[in-house]
């Protein structure tokens, strides 16, 4: 499988669409509003180097009402830093990128809903599309660079998930799990390590030195790399896949040759692959516990309402590799799990969120 | 009908695409190519402000093979220029612009089929939503500008083409024809005026002053307004929408509240307002005369093709109008009378190729 070419949110305005199931990310987004407004407002204050004119990328934007937050924020957080200093407002250009297999169409249709040109401010829209593992703009160009969980999505399945007599090392599982040989969680997390190191590495050839690199991602609180007690939606698909196994409907065969491109990572993990890099600080790095849904629901709606929104960033992967014919027993397997899940635990999944700052020192 | 809304070229990769069909203005594009490559050439030697980056746009690119080629063109004419020169190759920033409605996903998806960076050099591929009535780029941002087969488009269909009692002026038609009284053409002039008028302005605002902005337009090559003996593909159009009213498919009424947002210029119309404007220099004006299909076919062969070629551009905005349903019909229709023509005539359409550079001293 071909990453760059497969992974995508689910596309369209449609009933599984990721625009329609993305509140769980909204939530996310919503809540570290100010943790995005403070490292927007550090970029203009210390900018020197921008002539009128702040570059700045959203990174794996999808297709959805986030990217448009996003947008609005930032906007509004230049906008009023720059009469609070009394200083012209620049012009913006915000770049929105993601894989080619993203529904680009989609997202330049919302985006005449916006309106950005006004008398003292324009603001122009790029689609960037390309894979984050790799340069997507000019040297030093980007003042301010975003990306809203996306980091945790590898750029390959990590190689070494078989022994070598060619048998799967990861059985029964489709990601880290309770199951898992320690080989296991070592090839996800030397992946990750590389794949972020990549990340980070274009990201300070792409940026000015007083440049802002604000990334939230789906993390784990233990330093356990199975998650612990941490509810990890991967998990709860893999065993749904496990189950249909049980059940005659997908060959085992199957699930054990799929090994899902994404990483959990640790607080400690990211800070240690940052310094390593070397050319980022961090300034912050926080963790936060989110419920799935509204407490409000029953457990039967919750459980429903979850599979949807896994579904939305699960199924193109899921279904490229098990067929789209099985997708909807999968979800439905889902839901019925976490149904039962939710009689006596609750679904929170921890995110971890990152502001780095470029360091004026790195030569490159 | 809000054009910027509605125009598109067909989508997707199927019978009736843009993709499939448009190979006409391939032709065009790829006999024009010196031209091309003179003009970024220019902009290559005049180099003085680009610092290691130049900023080019293809603007109305669709979604087709056009844009790969434009693409490949100006990379290869920067390479080419730079190695005689003895110079470092700059980066290339190459943003593909339409209006929302086009298909990104597909020209986007077309993009990974090429490759694009080495060791040399970078060249990094953006699209830009929106319309070009409009600033799409920052201020003094842009190097090279691109157009082919866009600018004729205008941004709404003239005011004026009804009387002040309501009652339609172009009777019986959808563009300027034989039968359209003189205020109609006046009105359709007008409308162009503005809109290149408005066009070039943006442009100059965002281009340095040494670029250069290529366009190349279906133009007629005749004084009268109606094309005289030139073969207009929207009268052809027109002809057969007007065949299905009498044939009692298509009300009548229908036909009389449309006329297409489309104006098909004279040279010296072009000159006039480029030199009214003030922004530019002309560098080169020229007319091609281009067959839309090849010669050794026979006629009904020759005519199926070409209402396929109208197909691709005009279904989207007709379909918007007169509906769905009656497009099969009106483009066999097309084919119909263009067989019979063919009989007689041939089907040769007239190209206005500019090369305009923008004026140092101008101030903004």
């Amino acid at each position: 499988m071909d990453v760059k070419e497969v992974l995508c949110m689910n596309g369209g305005e449609g009933d599984n669409s990721y625009v329609q199931n993305s509140t769980y990310i909204q939530k996310v987004a919503r809540k570290l509003k100010p943790l995005l407004e403070n490292a927007v407002r550090a970029v203009v204050l210390e900018d020197s180097q921008s002539h009128g004119l702040l570059n700045i990328a959203d990174l794996g934007c999808a297709s959805g009402a986030n990217t448009f937050f996003v947008i609005a924020t930032v906007v509004d957080t230049v906008k009023s830093t720059c009469q609070e200093l009394n200083r012209a407002t620049p012009d913006l250009q915000i770049y929105l990128n993601d894989l080619v297999a993203n529904d680009f169409n989609s997202l330049f249709k919302g985006l005449t809903r916006i309106q950005f040109q006004n008398e003292n401010m324009s603001c122009f829209v790029m689609g960037a599309p390309g894979s984050f593992y790799g340069l997507l703009f000019p040297r030093n160009s980007m003042h301010f660079l975003h990306s809203c969980y996306c980091v945790h999505w590898l750029s390959q399945v990590p190689p070494g998930l078989t022994s070598e007599g060619g048998l799967p090392l990861n059985k029964g599982a489709i990601c880290i799990s309770k199951t898992s040989p320690p080989l296991v969680s070592k090839a996800y997390l030397s992946q990750f390590q590389k794949d972020l190191t990549l990340f980070l590495s274009c990201r300070s050839k792409e940026m000015t030195s007083e440049g802002r690199t604000v990334f939230i991602l789906h993390g784990r609180s233990s330093e356990d790399p199975t998650g612990g007690e941490d509810f990890i939606s991967w998990q709860h698909i893999s065993k749904a896949i496990s189950d249909l196994v049980s059940e005659g409907l997908i060959e085992e065969e199957k699930l054990d040759s799929f090994n899902v491109p994404y990483y959990t990572a640790s607080k400690e993990e990211i800070i240690d692959i940052v310094e390593k890099e070397g050319s980022f600080t961090v300034e912050l790095i926080e963790t936060s516990i989110d419920h799935f849904v509204d407490e409000d629901m029953d457990n039967q709606s919750k459980a429903r309402k979850i599979a949807k929104n896994f579904r939305c960033f699960s199924e193109p992967v899921l279904a490229y590799h098990f067929g789209n014919a099985i997708m909807d027993k999968l979800y439905d397997k889902i839901a019925c799990n976490l149904t039962e899940r939710l009689a006596t635990k609750t679904c929170e999944q921890v995110s971890i969120s990152v502001v780095l700052r470029r360091k004026a020192t790195f030569t490159k």
